[in-house]
């Protein structure tokens, strides 16, 4: 300020004044500058100097006019703007009214028809979809407070029954039983449910899938006969107890017995011990009048391995049956409308018929007959009629990640917060991280959706020999569409901030009720060890039992395999026209899935050849094997996706489905990249070419995010989220 | 079958009737085979061959004696089972029992004492942790339903004032206003106080750290003087309301006025439309009778921004003061004991000294007067005042942490399902997924349980001049330990099942009661922005400002510093000794924080120089800022647990804690390997040996985890969990 020669002596002592720091400019005093730089600020250009911006704030005291004294100023001042370079540019932004950027300027856009891409999701069920959304919508579905189990659980009940009245829970049950006979309805009807109360869902899934499907597949002609119509009705409320207090995961070492008397024609049904009670078991502790129970079936003192039996629990007025003892779970994480219970059973006589006797049975002398000679393989087989909860679980989890992504989506497109000096508040959802956190997991949802309808198709038409495949794709799927709702959820809760935390915008009540999907019908991580296995042994051994071992073929054959040269060019190409094309992710992930297959084989074979126990080999690999699943599953997901894009015709669903494919391709990718590196598949290169085409189509698809929720057509009613459907 | 000479023609049409799949063996024939074979495997070694047992086997129906039939078939038998390979040598366990394996017999140990390291935890804290604990252990104490909210809501409002009586809600205020004096023990009595109900935890702080500290912060002697005692005795329950429904991250822009009235000394407090109420403000639905509120000071219709107020809200009958309108936030995803409501201000009148005046003020004259003249930086100082809500917060966290883990830990340790055929069933901590979902994560939580004690040192030591950093690293820190929180219990959750699902176990309700610690005291997402930006800015501009731009220096020095030569023999170095050196693994965080902050710098600039708005660029780049301060984070949380390892004096707990230490650093190394590749710091063949040896450290310190949950200390009435601390 000393070297500025055209200061006048005043002016120099006055600006000297008000950088001193113990005689500042007075409030009023930056008030009134302030107003006065806005003023000039707000005909300005974000290219206008500040020399220039300065000049003409001068002149304002000059009746417009530029003195002399600035034109002398001007080189000096040009010079220090210079040296800060690029601060000055900016500085100009605070005093800017309606200053425009690109990340203020994005916004919600139609590009394609909702309608249609509903009609590609529903497929052919739409006709029962919209009659469950219909009654679902309905004013006696309102939803109710969990704070009363009683009020809570007794509404689940009414709901149950109404459903029941209309003929959704018979759906899957033959005709001559007052069934629909149409199991891809009953599995569309669980999903759609799900857009509801998830107690519900379970509830249903209870008494129409558990207790009804398992007197269906296990029993035969006189058990059908007997129970089928009731069940469909909801006349007969049951329960599916096969989980032991010590026996969860690890179903085949339960120690419930069953105990045959020859004389008098009956089974005594007997729980040994304190931790062989039957635990978390659905309709139990309130409505369950009875219950397939699995248990050991003992004749002569000899154990046959796990049957099923029909067991009564109550009497039709409620009464507890003698000997059996039963305990209210109480309250849980969520599924507070589900009533479960733990129950004892001492010395319960039932009658010779109640045993489910499709896979075992006594016979007439008293003797025990099974088409199946192996304990091993005729439980699993009895699990395996069961799978169908393994497609109706991830099926009723991903219609959760719908209603989730559907509350987080729209709020954060409404919701504004921060923005640009001088300009209005941006959308949330147009910040990058937001875009990060909720576009990968809407592709996801979008991935599984479509997975998920192959595995039940798959599941629909199936045929003997590839039923060990089905249950290795329901089990993978399960998991992966589970942990992905849970994760799901829990971004939707963080981006909805304070509001995702009240009960009212419903997303704490889908994460918290749909948690326990990752443990139902087998914990996760078992059961990406049991698909793991099941690729090492192709399929060769029934599926579930964790002591394979026979992988010795297989890895000899694997061991001829070369894995294709890695070619140079390949690994650093980073064009975009070649990360977006699936022939690339498609390999991309088969090279990965057969990679890591591959190393686990090997490496558990050395482990065996230096003399290491089986079961140790196994548990040294166990994360590894892991990745064998996960690897194994995202391809079929890839798969699938790709196989959806290819057969729709129409150009705007199309488009947005490619987009969604190569982000759910691309963002896998990005999450496996270190194991991509590691292998050499990629380059450095390629894997941040990779992380930018991540980032623009996430900026791609939150235009299009609106519209892809509203494509799930979930109604308001079942939104309920003041945050999402309000406003 | 045929080409075997030594078989008579009776034993061969045997055999193969045996293994015509329509006339498959018994049930009873299967029965009766395995128990001749357990029979002779039982007295068996996992190394004796198949063949062996089989001629055994034989020999039971000849005396023991090996006939010549035999003799003759053991070289082609031989042959077969060489061809077969592992499966022979595997077969016999499946008869054996008393099958050892390293899995199952891998057992909790005691390698060092509790004591010494409860000691170490607790420091010169430990007599008011046992106080604390002593009386959160106490009946009275004893866990509500949140069930019924009126129930549980007095209840926590009981126990504060419980705590209030001895003394503790006083514990930070001067001795003057019957207070302890003691900030540091307000923390830790914060900290303890999360082993038990997190409600109680946060009506505590919000009496008497955000309603108490903002009143002894923002105002001056004669607000102390009028309120400091009854706060902190909980005569006077009173809320902090800042957040608007409309501006929750983005405080500085709420709209609630303060309109100065000179002729009457009085300011109304106004909410101006219906998104300008207060919302989620903790003790507003019930209990509050007063409250700090954020508004816009207006003095001659000028705005002079945001000051705080002491505005009643019901008189002490709990009647709503006049003007004021209050509606219940209701059911909540966790800390239903704690009264969130909402608040919306008709032109309410206050007297002119209910302004806390500390750092902005309206004189005699009714002019406004502040010691800071610019409107950003009063605000933030007024924030930066605040800070001690980012300490509480994520100790709150950790201990919740810990209480999970300890729940899971010793559920795992105790819980066993499946194991090797023969064998017992192994505890599911002997599982290397189990292991690995659960070690890291206590790692963690030792890690930040020291960083927090380091950041509680800082602040409670500032200076002035350090201020910047100290917000930068609670903003950090906070963000770090509540996800952490957030994974550590979720993980906690899915490893007990179903277990972890029931509320008795108390892992649901400190998952969903510590949820919400990611929004609260700010977003992390947002406020990890905040945090790189102070690190591109070196703490140049106020913390909490979103719009800093003035990086232009920072960026021109870093781009001098060249990046030290990588090392192409460290790169590929796979020495455990190397791995386990803290010096190799803080160079590496160090590199890395490096790094992405230079390049994120350089991103942002080039974004500039090409003429893009800053605020777009720094949008374009938000993804990059978040890494730039997890990087920082990771670097201070490891620096720090060396330092503790260092000063560890006790043979025993050194080890363990340099265990831990080393998990945590390989650990969050394997979880950046994708970067590390990519930016060439380390080559394959170094993360695979890094993963490795964090296979092998979540090994060790499984041995060592039960006792490292217990000198974590937490009394058994509130762990409460029936799997931890029953059976």
């Amino acid at each position: 300020m000393e070297s500025q020669q055209w200061l006048t002596e005043t002016e120099r002592k006055f600006m000297l004044s008000k950088i001193n720091p113990s005689t500042p400019p007075t409030v009023d005093e930056l008030m009134q500058w302030r107003k006065a730089i806005s003023q000039v600020a707000s005909t300005s250009t974000p290219q206008e100097s500040l020399v220039n911006l300065g000049i003409r704030l001068a002149a304002l005291h000059n009746n417009g006019k530029v003195s002399d004294q600035l034109v002398q100023a001007k080189p000096t001042l040009q010079k220090i703007e210079s040296t800060l370079g690029v601060i000055s540019r900016e500085a100009g932004y605070n005093f800017q009214s309606n200053r425009n950027t690109i990340t203020a300027s994005q916004a919600t856009q139609q590009n394609f028809s909702t309608d249609e891409l509903a009609k590609i999701l529903d497929g052919q069920q739409a006709d029962i979809i919209r009659k469950v959304k219909a009654i679902i919508s309905d004013p006696e579905f309102q939803y109710v407070s969990p704070g009363d189990l009683d009020i809570y659980r007794a509404r689940v009940l009414q709901w149950c029954k109404h459903l029941a009245g209309q003929g959704f829970g018979a759906m899957a049950y033959p005709k001559e039983f007052g069934g629909g006979g149409d199991m891809a309805a009953y599995f569309t009807i669980m999903e759609t449910l799900s857009y509801h109360d998830l107690s519900l869902v379970i509830k249903f899934g209870v008494q129409f899938g558990l207790w009804g499907m398992s007197v269906y597949f296990l029993g035969t002609e006189k058990h059908h006969a007997k129970y089928m119509k009731d069940i469909g009705t909801l006349e007969l409320p049951g329960c599916f107890a096969m989980t032991e207090t010590n026996h969860g995961s690890n179903v085949k070492g339960i120690e419930t017995t069953a105990t045959y008397n020859h004389s008098s024609k009956t089974f005594k049904i007997h729980t040994p011990n304190e931790y062989a009670r039957k635990e978390y078991i659905g309709n139990a502790a309130l409505h369950g009048q009875m219950a397939t129970v699995f248990a050991k079936l003992i004749i002569d003192e000899k154990d046959y391995g796990v049957s099923a039996f029909v067991v009564p629990l109550r009497d039709k007025k409620g009464k507890v049956w003698p000997g059996v003892k039963i305990k209210d779970c109480g309250r849980k994480m969520g599924l507070n409308g589900v009533d479960n219970g733990v129950i004892y059973f001492d010395h319960v006589e039932i009658p010779k018929e109640n045993m489910l006797d499709r896979f075992s049975s006594v016979n007439d002398e008293g003797k025990f007959e099974s088409p199946i000679a192996s304990d091993n393989r005729r439980f699993f087989t009895m699990l395996g009629t069961l799978v169908g909860g393994r497609i109706g679980i991830p099926r009723s989890g991903n219609a959760a990640s719908k209603s989730g992504l559907t509350i987080a989506i729209r709020y954060g497109d409404q919701r504004r917060q921060f923005g640009p000096e001088g300009g209005s508040e941006v959308p949330i959802l147009n910040y990058r991280t937001h875009q990060r956190r909720l576009m990968p997991l809407l592709a996801n949802t979008y991935a599984l959706h479509f997975s998920l309808q192959y595995l039940t198709n798959r599941f629909l038409n199936r045929k003997e020999e590839e039923m060990q495949e089905i249950e290795a794709l329901a089990a993978g799927l399960k998991s992966f569409a589970t942990w992905n709702t849970t994760a799901t959820l829990q971004t939707c809760r963080e981006c909805c901030g304070g509001k995702g935390y009240l009960s009212e915008n419903r997303i704490e009540v889908l994460k918290n009720d749909t948690d326990v999907y990752m443990t139902f019908e087998g914990d996760n991580t078992v059961l990406m060890q049991l698909v793991a296995k099941s690729r090492l042994t192709e399929f060769r051994q029934e599926f579930g039992n964790m002591n394979v071992f026979t992988i010795l073929n297989y890895i000899t054959d694997q061991a001829k395999t070369t894995i294709t040269e890695l070619n140079p060019i390949i690994v650093r190409n980073t064009d975009e026209a070649h990360l977006l094309d699936s022939g690339f992710q498609l390999d991309a992930f088969k090279y990965r899935e057969r990679d890591i297959l591959t190393s686990a084989a090997k490496r558990i074979k050395r482990h065996i050849d230096n003399g290491m126990d089986s079961f140790d080999a196994f548990n040294v690999c166990q994360h590894h094997l892991v990745e064998v699943a996960h690897a194994y599953i995202e391809r079929i997901i890839l798969e699938q996706f790709v196989l959806q894009v290819e057969r729709t015709k129409d150009a705007g669903c199309k488009t947005v489905l490619k987009k969604l494919c190569d982000l759910f391709a691309l963002s896998q990718i990005e999450k496996n990249k270190g194991w991509y590196l590691e292998a050499g598949y990629m380059e450095g290169v390629k894997t941040k070419a990779i992380r930018k085409l991540v980032n623009q189509l996430c900026w791609d698809v939150r235009q299009d995010a609106v519209p892809l929720t509203d494509a799930f057509n979930i109604p308001d009613q079942c939104l309920s989220a003041p945050i999402a459907v309000g406003r």
